[in-house]
C-alpha cells in the first residue's frame, strides 16, 4: 500500500483536527496507507512520522488547535534537510504529501516537490482567510464565531454604562475578521486595511446618534490597520465618551470547530485525496464561488487575496 | 415615502431578527418607509402593523427566534379577511412586502398578490431546510452548532458507561440536519428519509468497531423517519449495550445566531429589497451554488427539496 | 509508597474528572502512590487497575463525564467477586480508596469494608443533588447551567409564538434541579416532588397575567413526578395556548465542568485524602453551610435528602 | 405604599439584572411600590427615577451588565447635589435604597444616610470581590466562567505549538479571579498581589516539567501586579518557549448570569428587603461561611479583604 502523509503547519486554526481525522479515513478508504507527521515541517526532517492509529484520530474532531502540532522550521529552508526529510519518507514508501496550513507552508512544499518531485495537496486553513483564489479557509467560521461571543458580552457592559469599545481583531494584513465581526455584530465602526477612513465623517456621524439617543459605541478595528490605541483616543477625545481598548488576541484561534469547519474540513481533505489520486501535483483546494476545486500553487503565490466585495462595500459604510 | 412591509411566518428559526434588522435599514436607505407586522399573517388581518422605529430594532440583532412573532392563521385562506388585509395595507401606503419564512407562508402571499397585486420578496428561514430552489435557509447554521453543542454533551457521557445514544434532530420530512449532524460530530450511524438503510449491515459493521475496542454509539436519527424508538431497543437487543434516546425538541429552534445566520441574513434582505425595486413580483431569494439570486414562486412550490448530493453519498455510508 | 485507588461509580457527572485529577495529585503529593481504577466497581473484580501516569491525567480537568468510566456491576453483590477484587488490591500494595460517585456506590464499598477492613473515602457526585448530609454534589452546577441555556433558548422559541413549553429535568425522587432551573430562570410552573401543586390556583395565576399582556409559558417539571405529558395537555385545555413538550434528557449530564465542579472537585478530593490520612474510614465527604467536612457512612444512608427550604419555598410558589 | 428604590453602581457585574428584578419582586410582595434608579448616583440627583413596571424587567434575568446602568458622580461628593437627591425621593414618597454595587457607592449611600436618614441596604456586586465581610459577590461565578473558557480555547492554540501563554485576568488590587481561575484551569504559573513569588524557583520547577515532556505552559497573572510583560519576557528567555501574552480585558464582565449569580442574586435582594423592613439602617448583605447575613457599613469600609486561605495556599504552590 502507497502511504501517504498528513501534517500541518502555520498558524492554528480550529477545523485543522477535522481536515487531520477526515484524510486519514479518506485516504484510508481510497486504499492508502496514511501516516500523521508531528510538528509541521520541523516533524519531517526529525523524522516524527508515525502510521495513522485509531488512538491518533479518536475524539479529535471536536477539538480546537491542531493536535499533530505546528511549527516554524529555518532549517527546511537548506537543502540538506529536505534532503534529509526525503529519506525519511522514502525509508517509510510515503510519496504523497497533504499539507493544511497557509501560503508560506504550501511555498516550503512546492520547493520541496521541485527537489525530490514528491507531490502534495494544500489545505488552506488560517483564520485570517487571506489564501488568494479561495473564498474560504478553514477556521474563519470558529474564529467569527468566537469573536462574536465576545463582542456581544462587551456590548453588555458598553450599554450599561454609555461607554465606547474598540475591539481589535487578529487578521495581520487581511481585515477579513474585522470586516465580518463588524457587520454581523452591528458595529458602529470598522476600520480595516482594505477600506479608506474618514474620521470628521465617522465623527460627525456618530455625534448625530449620540444626539439621538446613542447610549454606547462598539468599534473593530484589523490589527493590521495598527490603529486601535490612536482610535481609543480619537473617540474619547471628539465624541466626548468614556473608551476602552479591548485587545481579542490569542482566544480567537481556539475554541470546538463549528459544524461549517467541520464540514468543509471534510470536503476540502477529500477534495485533497481525490486530486493526489487524479496524478495532479502541487494543488491547492479552494472553495470558490460555492464550489470545490483546486489550483496550481503558484496562482495561490503569485495573487492577492481579494474579499467578497459585498463585505467590503457594507464595510466601508462603518469607516465613514 | 412608499411603504414597504417586513413580517416572519412560519416556524421560527434564528436568523429571522437580523433579517428583519437587515430589512428595515437596507429599505430606509433605499428610500422606502419600513413597516413592521406582527404575529405574522393573523397580525396582516388584525392591523398589527406599525411603522419601523429604532426602539423596534434596537438589540434585536443577537436574539434567537423572532421579535415579530409568528402565527397559524386559517382565517388567511379565505377572501374576505385578505381583503381587510388589503386595505389595512392600503389605509398606510403599503405596496410591497417581505415576507421571512417557508414555502407554505410563500403560497400564501401568492394568493394575496392573486387577489390585489401587493408583490413581496420571500426569504427562506427554516431550521429543516427544506425549501426548494435554495441551498441555505436561514436558521440552519445555528440549529446545526446548537445540535453539535447537545452531541459533544451526550457523547461525554456514553463514553463515560459503553453505552449507545439515538438522538433525534427535527426535521418533518427532510433529513438535512440529521445527515449534517452524523457527518459533524462523527457519528456512527444516520438514519434519514432520503437515504436507504441497512440494519444488518450496520449491525455488522459496529460488532466488528466493538470488538476491535468501541466503546459507545451515537445514532442520529431524523424525526420524519419515526425511528427513534425502534433503533433504540434493536440496538439494545442486537449489540448488547445500554441503549438511550434523546429527543433534542425545541431546544434545537433557538439561541442568539451564528455569524453565518446574522450574515447570510444581511444578503438576503438586500436581495429581497433590491428585487421589489427592480419591479419583479412574487419571487424567493435563493442561494444556490455560492450565489445569491431569485426565482419565482412556482418554481418552489412545484419542486421537490434536492439535497447536498456529496452530504447524501457520505450519511448513506452511516445508513449501512 | 503506600497504594491508594481512586475509582468513579453510579451515573457520570461534571466533576468527576476534576475530582480525580485532584485526587491523583493530591494524594501523590502526600506521598501515595495513586492508582486509578477503569469501570467502576466492576474494574475492582476484573483487576482494570494500573498505576496513574502523567498521560492518564493530562487534559481531563475541561472534560465532561468520567475517563475513568462507569458501570453497573451485579457480581459486587456477591462475596466471592468482593474477594477477587480484594486480592487484586492486595497484590498492588492498595489498602485505600476513593470512590466517586453516588450513595449506592458508597453502600457498596461499606460492605467491601465490612468484609475485609479496606477503608474508602466518598466524594458525592451526581447531579441529582440527593445525597444525604451534604448540600452539593459534583455535577450540579454544570447540570444547572446547561439546563438554563437550554431554557434560554426554547424562551426565544416560546415567545415567537405565544406558546406554553413544558420542560422536563432529570432528577429521579429529587426535585432539586427542577427547582433550582425554575428560580433561575424565572419560569411560571414548577412541579416536583417536594412540593404541592394546586392546578387550579396555578390556572387562576396565569389566567389573569395573560390577559395582563404575558405572552408565553414556562413550565418546568422534575422527571420524578411523571407529569410532563399531563401538564401540557392541561395547559393547552385550560389555557387555550398551544404547548410543547420537551424533554432535556442526558444533554443535561454532559459538559465542560464549570469553575465551580472544577474547585469543590478540588476541595472534595483534598478532604477525601485528608480523611484517609487521619485513620478515618467509610467517611463521605459533605459540603454543608459553607464548610466542608465529612460523616459517616450510615448517616448517609440512614437519612433522606432533605432540601434547601428557600428553594423550597420559592418554589412552591410557582406550584400554585 | 411606602416607595423603595433600586439602583445599581459602581463597575457592571453579571448578576446585577436578576437582583434588579428579585428586588423589584420581592419589595412588591412585602407591600412595598419599588422605583427604579437609572444612571446610578447621578440618576438620583437627575431625578432619573420612575416606579418600576413590568415592561422594565422583562426579559432582564439572563442578560448580562446592568440594564439601569451605572455611572461615575463628582457631584454625589457635593452636599448641594445629595440635597437634590433628596428633595428627588421626597417627592416620590421614596424612604428606602437598595443599592447593589461596591464598596465606593455603599460609602457615597452612607453619607447621604449621615444627611438625611434615608437607610440603604447594600448588595454587593463586583467581578473583583474584593468587598470585605462577605465570600461571594454578585458577578464572579459568570466572569470566572468567562475566563474559564476563554483559557480553555488558548490552551488548544498553546498545545499547538508548544508555546507559553501569559494570561492577564481583571482585578485591580485583588488576586481572587487570577487565583480561581489559575487553579480551575490547571495553570502552571499564578502570581497575584496577595502572594509572594519566586521566579527562580518557578524556572526550575518548569525546566523540569519540560524535560518531562510539558508541552506548553499557562500563566494567569492578576492586573493588580503589573507583572504580564515581565513575566511574557522572561518566561521567553528563561525557558526558551515562544511566549505570548493574552490581556483578557472588559470580556470578564460580560455574558449572561450563570445560575448560580442569578439564585445568589436572588438570596441578596430578599436578605436586603428583609433588612430595611426590620428598620436595620447602612447595612451589607454578605454570604459568608454558607449563610446569608448583614454587617454595617463601617465594618466594609473599615477592614480589608480577606481570601479563602485554602485558595491562597494553592495558588502559592503555583508561584513557586
Amino acid at each position: 500500500m502507497e502511504g501517504i502523509a498528513i501534517m500541518t503547519s502555520g498558524g492554528d486554526a480550529a477545523g485543522m483536527n477535522p481536515a487531520v481525522l477526515s484524510a486519514v479515513e479518506y485516504s484510508r478508504q481510497k486504499g492508502f496507507k496514511p501516516y500523521l507527521v508531528r510538528d509541521g515541517l520541523r516533524g519531517l526532517i526529525d523524522n516524527n512520522i508515525s502510521e495513522a492509529t485509531k488512538e491518533d484520530t479518536s475524539g479529535i474532531l471536536h477539538r480546537g488547535g491542531t493536535v499533530l502540532r505546528s511549527s516554524r522550521s529555518l532549517r527546511f529552508f537548506e537543502y540538506e534537510h529536505r534532503k534529509t526529510a526525503y529519506d525519511n519518507l522514502q525509508k517509510l514508501g510515503i510519496n504523497k504529501l497533504i499539507i493544511i496550513g497557509g501560503d508560506g507552508s504550501f511555498s516550503a512544499l512546492n520547493q520541496f516537490y521541485e527537489d525530490f518531485k514528491i507531490p502534495f495537496a494544500g489545505i488552506p486553513a488560517t483564520i485570517d482567510n487571506d489564501i488568494p483564489g479561495t473564498d474560504y479557509c478553514l477556521g474563519v467560521d470558529t474564529a467569527l464565531n468566537v469573536i462574536r461571543e465576545s463582542i456581544d458580552s462587551i456590548r453588555d457592559t458598553a450599554n450599561s454604562f454609555r461607554r465606547a469599545f474598540v475591539i481589535e481583531t487578529m487578521g495581520r494584513d487581511c481585515g477579513y475578521l474585522a470586516m465580518a465581526s463588524a457587520l454581523s455584530s452591528g458595529a458602529e465602526i470598522c476600520i480595516a486595511p482594505e477600506i479608506e477612513y474618514d474620521l470628521d465623517s465617522i465623527g460627525e456621524r456618530l455625534r448625530v446618534d449620540c444626539e439621538g439617543g446613542r447610549d454606547y459605541i462598539i468599534a473593530i478595528v484589523a490589527e493590521g490597520t495598527n490603529m486601535g490605541e490612536y482610535l481609543t483616543r480619537w473617540i474619547s477625545t471628539n465624541l466626548k465618551m468614556d473608551t476602552r481598548l479591548t485587545v481579542l488576541g490569542h482566544v480567537q484561534r481556539g475554541g470546538s470547530p463549528t459544524v461549517r469547519d467541520r464540514i468543509m474540513a471534510y470536503k476540502f481533505a477529500a477534495a485533497a485525496v481525490e486530486s493526489l489520486i487524479a496524478g495532479n501535483t502541487n494543488q491547492i483546494m479552494v472553495y470558490k464561488e460555492g464550489t470545490f476545486g483546486s489550483i496550481p500553487i503558484h496562482e495561490v503565490t503569485d495573487s492577492k487575496c481579494s474579499l467578497d466585495p459585498i463585505l467590503v462595500k457594507l464595510a466601508s459604510r462603518l469607516a465613514k
